[in-house]
């Protein structure tokens, strides 16, 4: 088997296959799903894959393949997503797939029997048609052609025609064979950086609940209106978005987390007092009665503010999923492989959303984090070591020698 | 001398004649300053002058004049703009420039000889070039032409240019003779409906203070950061937000007030946590020692908001103007008319600049307030009837005489 050097070089080769595609002026990578330059990731993973004599191919909604097995044997399934965000970074997703290839590599050098694929799953980010895990939703099942197929891209493109282009299906054959689902995925969050740990093992990944919140006050001159006669819409958002935070904190010793990332003001002028303001909340936990308890608090919010300061409050759902629970078996077996290998773990929730959300639904799944510098992800300045990818891939690959 | 019902059909008259310049499909207008749009309004202004047989002129910086006397003597200066913010109403100086002609014509029909002159002032709102009162600043020598001469609008024109196609001066001589200056307008805050009085005779003009703050926090995903390792902007500006409003509240005994109209978040993404805010703060009054309590309030809550929170708060100051007095003597003087007249009224300060700010620096200058619907104002739906014009222009006309 190789060294650990020549395996990071490795790493490092195929890393940098993928590295210029989509790359843009500023540095990040813009890698649409279902777009040209994703169809250019494929490619290069494919290329990839029969340059180590694998087999590969793509399934009915572009998803590509790479196995060095295609016997109807059960096989594990590595895999992760080639697509990035707007000016998004080069690990998010990457990061998983290339840790496959090393697996498959590892697996042949030793010539160790177990039935691996690794999968690049299409579109796994909503950036592009505004819903995420596309290609890993349809294979499995757990996205119906009525989901998708009334999207439309943000440069106008209808899912529909890209689907017909390609030959691609909204109604394929499920995915079957799997015994298991594994994910390396970087931790999006800067938990391990913190806490000095060299990988996650990840036991649910969160339900996000997302709502838009509408507050109607009354725009009028700022100089001309006394603080008295005053319906402030921003005032009333300001006091909704700390309410929303205390909720939050009260509820972290249950992992769960409140965020109010998007704000809209009208008519935003110096000199209005705001009249209408709009956010966009995002409550996520892995703990249903956690969540229950932060949305009911959100909703009396929504009253006291508008009683107190004479302002209309609307709440309106803009996405509801349950958390999803990985492999408890899986869990403890990866916890027993990191130990053997001296590799530091903490078990943790996802609190972001993957394409093994969509597998956990048919087959035992289990995700592996890496850390990220700073926890910063979807952006140019996104970065994890090759080292940690070697690192997570190393526990994976002992997981499934342990399996056989 | 005419009834009340023929004044106000004069005043609906000329109202009409301004009504459809500038008039835009959503049923508001635009009548920017130093446009071709403006330049109609004071074509008809002079038109409407010319048609009563007064004398009519164009001073080096485009205001247009109608007297009913232009020999040496000192006379009185009503005035008021017809300009608009964009998708502005039509009220909002026209209401003075239109109560000044009802005057012209009382005297004139009453044969009573007091020299009084009806001026328009060019470009009041700041929405074209970015600065207000441009053309009573440039006549009354309260702006200087390095103040003005790098303007550019709205569309990309140069201030420059506009003057040198109609042959203005930055440096034009200032005016003189102005024995007072006196300007109706209407409320544009709501004081005077809820009360339901009729006139306002304003005591100062307060001055504003303008500031840019922007808070630096860290943008990270919001599923995967833990609420205690977030820096997230948007709740440091909400926290400050709801401070500077209690600042407001406490100094509104001296009718202090104080405003965020502008809040811009970053990347306003409803999966990352706010990295970036900037606000738009406007602090208003009438009294300094107040506004400086505010002022140093805000930059005190910028510092424990910082501490609190590890984030960091800039803050930039975007301007400063000291609150104006109006003369004392022609506001006890505008009373005693009402009470005369028995037209209710209530002393305040206009939260709102006004061209009087201008006129205040090179001689007594006074401003009457009439009632604007719910204070709406910069927007269609502003609304002042034309029997508050006619209840204003009796108590200034009341006035002048007492004046003779």
């Amino acid at each position: 088997m190789a060294s650990k050097r020549e395996d990071i070089e490795y790493l490092e080769y195929i890393f940098s296959k993928f590295y210029d595609i989509g790359a843009n002026s500023y540095g990040g990578v813009t890698r649409l799903g279902y777009s040209k330059v994703e169809d250019e990731m494929h490619e290069m993973f494919k290329m990839l894959g029969e340059s180590e004599d694998f087999n590969t191919y793509i399934d009915e909604v572009g998803n590509t393949y790479i196995a060095n097995d295609i016997s109807d044997k059960k096989y594990y399934l590595m895999g992760s997503h080639l697509d990035s965000v707007v000016n998004g970074g080069r690990y998010d997703g990457v990061a998983g797939v290339i840790a496959g290839l090393l697996i498959l590599k590892w697996a042949k050098d030793e010539k160790i029997d177990i039935p691996i694929r690794v999968g690049a799953f299409r579109c796994e980010e909503s950036s592009n048609f505004g819903k995420c895990t596309i290609g890993s939703g349809l294979i499995t099942g757990e996205l119906s052609k009525d989901d998708v197929k009334g999207l439309i891209s943000k440069t106008g493109k209808y899912i529909v025609e890209v689907f017909n282009n390609k030959g691609y299906s909204f109604t394929p054959k499920r995915i079957e064979n799997i015994k298991q689902y594994i994910e390396l995925h970087i931790e999006q969050g800067k938990v391990l950086e913190e806490y000095g740990i060299k990988i996650g093992i990840v036991s649910d990944i969160a339900g996000p609940r997302r709502f838009e919140v509408s507050i109607l006050g009354e725009a009028e001159h700022s100089g001309a209106t006394p603080m008295d006669m005053r319906a402030d819409a921003l005032c009333a958002a300001s006091e909704f978005i700390l309410e929303l935070e205390k909720l939050g904190k009260m509820e972290s010793y249950r992992k769960s987390v409140t965020t109010v990332g998007v704000i809209n003001n009208g008519p935003n002028v110096l000199n209005v007092i705001p009249g209408e303001v709009t956010l966009g909340v995002d409550i996520r936990g892995i703990d249903i009665d956690s969540l229950d308890i932060i949305e009911n608090g959100m909703k009396n919010t929504a009253k006291e503010v508008s009683q107190k300061r004479d302002v209309k409050v609307f709440i309106q759902e803009a996405g509801r999923f349950d958390p999803v629970k990985m492999s408890s078996y899986m869990q403890k077996k990866l916890i027993e492989c990191s130990d053997r290998l001296k590799v530091t773990h903490k078990v943790m929730p996802s609190g972001a959303g993957h394409d093994a959300m969509a597998f956990s639904k048919i087959c035992d799944s289990s995700m592996v984090f890496i850390p990220c510098y700073r926890g910063i992800s979807h952006n140019k300045s996104e970065f994890s070591s090759l080292l940690s990818i070697y690192d997570g891939a190393k526990v994976i690959y002992e997981y499934l020698k342990g399996e056989m």
